[in-house]
């Protein structure tokens, strides 16, 4: 792939710290995007599940949310300080993996996630959001999804 | 606490190695030592709840046990470097403590995992055991379960 630029770091970073700073709006928001396209996805996450709707004020969904945003954040560092994606954890990115094929996620979920986190993010930062933006969440997005990928066999 | 010596890494680090040359069946006798003293502790795990007793040959199972022995293994070496369990990514921890609470996990559980996890040490090493070791492997996950029980709110 080409080299992630020191711009597109930054533009992750900025947007990634705007979303840290309204979890329990954004998280929902987040989920709500996904139950859209794919409702099955309810029961593959615990924190969702056994709820009518999308519970809000919930620790474990808002942390959920930010533990994937972070993750694809990290990534964005890791690309441009060295070209690749390497998940400091192998023993986490195998039990990822595993707990991937478990719940039977298929690659329309990787695709739906993207385009969640992209109009997450947009909200997020509202007018500051470009399409270099969404370019540079979407390139971290989708090396880290190859990296769970491979974890997962494929 | 009184610091972590260089033998007491050593003695973790060792004995980590060896556990890790039999996941299969180590893992296996991990969650059964679990399940023996708290059987509600099944439907705690999305890789135990659907299964008549403990699944063989389950990547979910393997990992997970893997996991929760190199985080103990961690605190060892983190114990040794800085005199205390830095956990390396603060969203995961948080996401950690909030999947905690939502489980319903109690200090019972924790005292049960530490049983299981010395024994399980105790078994993969054989006759290198000695209580020494145990004790190694004790402090290490103490220190640990109290990152994760800080991160849960207690």
């Amino acid at each position: 792939m080409d080299a992630f630029t020191e711009k597109q770091e930054a533009l992750v970073t900025s947007s990634w710290e705007a979303f840290k700073k309204d979890i329990p709006h954004l998280s929902i928001m987040f989920y709500t995007l996904i139950l859209e396209k794919v409702p099955d996805a309810k029961d593959m996450f615990s924190f969702l599940k056994n709820f009518d709707g999308i519970p809000h004020n919930n620790s474990t969904l808002e942390a959920h949310a930010e533990m994937i945003f972070e993750m694809t954040h990290d990534s964005a560092v890791q690309l441009r300080a060295k070209g690749k994606v390497d998940v400091a954890n192998d023993v986490t990115l195998e039990y990822l993996g595993s707990v991937h094929v478990q719940k039977g996620v298929i690659d329309l979920h990787f695709m739906v996630f993207k385009e969640a986190m992209l109009q997450t993010i947009k909200k997020a930062v509202e007018d500051k959001w470009s399409e270099e933006m969404g370019c540079a969440w979407g390139i971290a997005y989708d090396q880290l999804a190859s990296a769970i990928k491979k974890a997962m066999g494929w």
